[in-house]
């Protein structure tokens, strides 16, 4: 099938992780104008795509994913239910008679969190609703039953770290971004451990809450003792905190069961004419990252269904073992070296495919251009926003660090961390419209970039660096 | 310490439940003007009240609430916790120096969930989370194992009644308002009982969810056999549904050791110069109704303080046994039937204490022209809107369709039901500025009603309805 191609080249739609904060818009372009006609000449293929969209494959999006999500939730790398949900996306793949249909193998660590509990026991008695981090270890069978030190900071730990030793570290640090606050999930057990806590808490890290936990991976330093860590509910960290500045005594048991099966091999999905499949272990995985994973196979089988047929090839990629630390992108980019120079443009929605309001790119300043342009092209979607830098997420960070230029999907994700890596990712935070817009701007986004004459402008200084 | 009062009459700040949807603005008032001006004369009384709050008083309401939901959480009736904060308010309010504080003996239910799970065995596994419902019985020991059915409402469950036997009913009711919502709760379990259902589980009532249970409490009609009954997330809810439509056997097993004790003698606190003091047994109970119980509370504490002294006594009363049906307030109407005359005007709080918008009133029309008046003087908080009917919740009710005239706060509550009977409903949802603001309000008007030299007019024509 690889053959039916008069393709150049790869591109590359993938799904992305971070958020940033440093958002800035397109200020003056000055395009040639040659380059300006041609990306014009696509008006009508651009028109073509959203007509499709509104009316032969409305809805489709929304219907696949929450097929996909009514058989198989959430998907942690490891597990059986990932690895069946890949197979049934090999196989819908080539249902749908996308190109170039195959696995590709990935060894994906299988943590596994097993039974676990959080209770306090002192001042008063109340159960704590809490998710053990991803790579935790677990408590000895008994549990881990000590006071409780509450810090807002690792500045206050620091502080008291004389009187940490033997203790349950909790942190209740503020939501401030998810960028900044997540150190306390990823460091919080090493920093403490350092001090001889034996157990770290820390307030969920999510700008609201309903009395919901939040998981996430966590990272281990070197040459630190590893403590069982885990994450309870903002409420209930600002009330033990409450007790705690009170000069309340507080006991708190934690048992947790976590711990590491042998690695497994999972898959990358991979489709031409290319979001990440797995998810964490508690919701649905429908909004991390199944809305992203399903816009980019969606584009692609529209612009099959359809018979778009680019200059360039388009590969959709289904990553496995996003969560672990973009595992499946580290082992494809390994597999895949010999196309590092045929990269030419790469595409990640892991932010959330709320109502799309644009796309974020990394890259020169003409990519910023050429996107708005092509943006235009679709103002019907009423989704013209260019802002920079990409949603750099770790599954993209390795392209886009080699010069690669590449873009998320701007969208209206207000409130995506009050879902994330919780109970609450399921299909209730998706929606057809709004999924049927992103999907119209992938599937128009990634045909025009992969058809015109002309090459994205790569980063060449950015190109002799290597990760 | 009664006898210190030069008090006429008595009146009366309760605690509500129910929200209501026809709200109507006043429109044309025509005080006669020696009305006007009495009330105009509360103006620099208004003001102080509200200074004092602003500087002397500031933040006192939320750091009372806050110690007292820090000591006992949530306080169900019939529980130990409930008494211990019972006497905790009663010997506070003796240490404030309020007057005629005693508590008055209600006989109430005592009901315990004991452990309860939920689990989908087929399509796929996943383990549910619910919350039995106030009342429900529970399943053997072993639990109960039963395909289900799905359906959004009675008339549909009506029309697969045939199919109902021996199977689990799950209502994925839609979410339209708190009042039509919640009979799904109410009346659920028995609906589906009349057709042989071995279990119910409802969507929890909720306009907005992640993944949080609501419970609450359900009512077995007469000569029905009683199942066990239980709110599961609206998330799963729509899961369930959406794999039911496929065609799906949906297999579930439920645990649940709810069951009743014998009844407890729990007390209504009451103190003079009058909210609910219990909760649901999830969450922490500082929103239903920590927060209405304690601007009541403090209002009083407040006017004592400052040494307001009324023509009429205020009392405030701290519900017990509220959530299970006004169990306090109907020992309180029959232990004070020689008062019914007396009652001049009665208060409650129990829809949110978030930011002060007005008040709600039910009475005849010039009730709500002499509340406009009196708000008007508390322009400073910017709560001047004046709506009825006031949302006539049990508390209140038995007095309200008794002709005495009342008002319960109008407040920025369109979240209430996001928190509402879940373990959400912490001290994050209260907030120290609409606190001292929601106290400012409720003291100053409680003392210009009890202060006026006329009777706020009852309505007659209902005087001589009984409940």
């Amino acid at each position: 099938m690889h053959t039916l191609f008069r393709l150049l080249k790869l591109l590359v739609l993938i799904t992305i992780v971070f958020c940033n904060e440093e958002d800035n818009t397109i200020d003056k372009c000055n395009l040639p104008d040659v380059l300006k006609r041609e990306i014009a000449s696509y008006r009508n293929n651009a028109n073509e795509i959203i007509r499709a969209i509104n009316e032969r494959f409305k809805n489709s999006t929304y219907d696949h994913l929450d097929e996909f999500i009514s058989l198989f939730g959430n998907r942690i790398s490891g597990s059986k239910n990932l690895e069946n949900a890949i197979d049934y996306m090999l196989k819908k793949s080539e249902r749908y008679n996308l190109e170039n249909v195959h696995g590709e193998e990935a060894v994906v660590p299988h943590w596994v969190r097993g039974e676990e509990s959080a209770t306090l026991l002192h001042p008063r008695y109340k159960p704590l609703p809490m998710l053990g981090l991803g790579s935790s270890v677990g408590t000895p069978p008994e549990g881990i039953c000590a006071k409780a030190v509450v810090v807002s900071s690792f500045e206050e730990l620091k502080k008291i770290s004389s009187k940490v030793k033997g203790k349950i570290v909790i942190y209740n640090e503020i939501y401030t971004t998810y960028g900044e606050s997540v150190i306390y999930r990823r460091d919080g057990a090493s920093m403490a451990a350092k001090y001889g806590a034996v157990a770290t808490l820390i307030s969920s890290v999510t700008p609201f809450s309903l009395a919901t936990p939040h998981t996430g991976w966590q990272a281990y330093a070197e040459n630190v003792t590893k403590i069982p860590t885990a994450c309870i509910t903002r409420e209930d960290a600002n009330l033990l905190h409450g007790m705690y500045k009170r000069g309340k005594t507080i006991y708190i048991k934690i048992k947790m069961d976590a711990h590491f099966l042998p690695p497994a091999i999972s898959r990358n999905v991979i489709a031409e004419i290319k979001g990440h499949i797995d998810s964490w272990d508690v919701g649905e995985g429908a909004m991390d990252d199944g809305g992203g994973a399903f816009i980019s196979w969606n584009a692609l089988a529209i612009l099959k269904a359809m018979g778009f047929r680019a200059r360039r090839t388009i590969r959709t990629i289904l990553w496995t073992g996003e969560e672990e630390g973009y595992i499946g992108a580290l082992a494809y980019a390994r597999q895949h070296t010999n196309e590092t120079g045929n990269l030419d443009f790469v595409m990640e929605s892991d932010i959330g495919t709320f109502t799309p309001l644009g796309l974020k790119y990394s890259g020169l300043p003409i990519v910023g251009c050429i996107i708005k342009e092509i943006l235009n092209l679709l103002h019907e979607l009423n989704a013209t926003q260019v802002l920079t830098p990409a949603d750099g997420g770790p599954d993209l960070i390795k392209w886009l660090s080699e010069g690669v230029p590449g873009a998320s999907l701007h969208n209206e994700n207000d409130r995506y961390f009050w879902f994330h890596h919780s109970a609450a990712d399921t299909m209730d935070v998706e929606e057809p419209g709004p999924l049927d817009k992103a999907t119209a701007l992938w599937a128009a986004v990634s045909y025009i970039v992969a058809d015109l004459t002309f090459d994205i402008p790569k980063n060449l200084t950015l190109q002799t660096h290597t990760l």
